[in-house]
């Protein structure tokens, strides 16, 4: 049974990691016949975004604790991950992954990576295993490779990064997957496109059975 | 196309709405082919619970700002739902069932059920339309009606209360519905018992089709 390790960046689209995706990832794992464990940084978050009116409250949320409402309490730290215990690392995204993992919302161009989602991906890559980004996720692999394809779909803000890291941006529709030939990466682009749910499901999907057979 | 209602009562499965079963209900719909519209009552959450901890915490939460967490923003006040905007009504599990949209959680027996919540209910019940509930959600249908069929899965101290609000409890496995003869009113177990997120989808499949043909 092949083990997925998921990195989770709290728990709603605005602040956190995006819920229909990562649910829908969960469900795609299970579904492939492998197992995972959801892990996330223990942390504060960035900011806490009322979902309702889009404002950002003076509320102080966990990172870890929040997405352990995803994963139904059963997480770990990320610091505790190990690319030995893993076949594959999927990130699911939502802005918390652009605000939490790395700080591309922010910083754009300047973006910094959270140290240990760094060192999960790098250790996954240089072990030769897969390693997977939904919707926006994939500004984390920009900036830790280059010369490497990925997707955000048809986002013009996020492909120029893509593109200014020395990678190349894929313009992709509903479902697909650019896989990258050179490093194991495996990119989707869920909704940063106007997408449905059931796109959305069928993105998450292709993804893990792609990452499956790599 | 046929249109749901769907309650959500916050975003977590040990203070509001289960997330997979939520989430993997709307795909469900979705797939189906029919749309959904998400509702939540405007109202303090009864308390919060630290997922990763298990532990309430002592901070303030409101039912509808966390439910828009699921619904990725687009969800409306419970005192806004109307009967005649749609064709079926289907409310997810979650201790936030029985915590915010009723009180089972903590007054078993004396068990009272939101007024907005109620009111919905009744009021797709008394137009002949299917209402939908899973997990541990069946105790607000059991408080609202009797002489109905209910499942909570294998659970005792619910079917207790089924029995105690003179209705009948069905005990029932992974994906199994039980549809009332008498009202149009459709359950099933998911994480009422040890299910995997894939059993869980089948549920909210099987639920969904079963609402949609009634």
């Amino acid at each position: 049974m092949k083990k997925f390790a998921v990195i989770l960046a709290g728990c709603g689209v605005y602040d956190g990691a995006e819920i229909h995706e990562a649910v829908l990832a969960l469900l795609a794992i299970d579904q492939a016949g492998a197992t995972s464990r959801c892990f996330a940084p223990d942390m504060p978050q960035h900011h806490v975004v009322n979902h309702l009116t889009g404002e950002v409250s003076d509320e102080r949320r966990n990172v870890l604790a929040e997405a352990a409402r995803i994963a139904r309490g059963t997480i770990q730290p990320l610091t505790e991950f190990k690319h030995e215990d893993f076949d594959a690392l999927l990130i699911p995204g939502g802005f918390g992954a652009a605000k939490n993992l790395c700080d591309w919302a922010f910083r754009g161009d300047a973006c910094r990576v959270n140290p240990d989602v760094e060192r999960a991906v790098r250790s996954m890559a240089q072990a030769g295993k897969p390693v997977g980004a939904m919707c926006i996720s994939p500004v984390i692999l920009a900036r830790l490779f280059s010369g490497v394809s990925l997707t955000t779909g048809q986002d013009k803000a996020s492909a120029d990064f893509i593109r200014h890291t020395g990678n190349t941006p894929v313009m992709t529709v509903h479902g697909e997957v650019v896989a990258d030939p050179l490093v194991k990466l495996f990119t989707t682009p869920c909704y940063m496109l106007d997408a449905s749910i059931s796109q959305v499901a069928e993105g998450a999907r292709n993804l893990v059975n792609a990452m499956l057979k790599a």
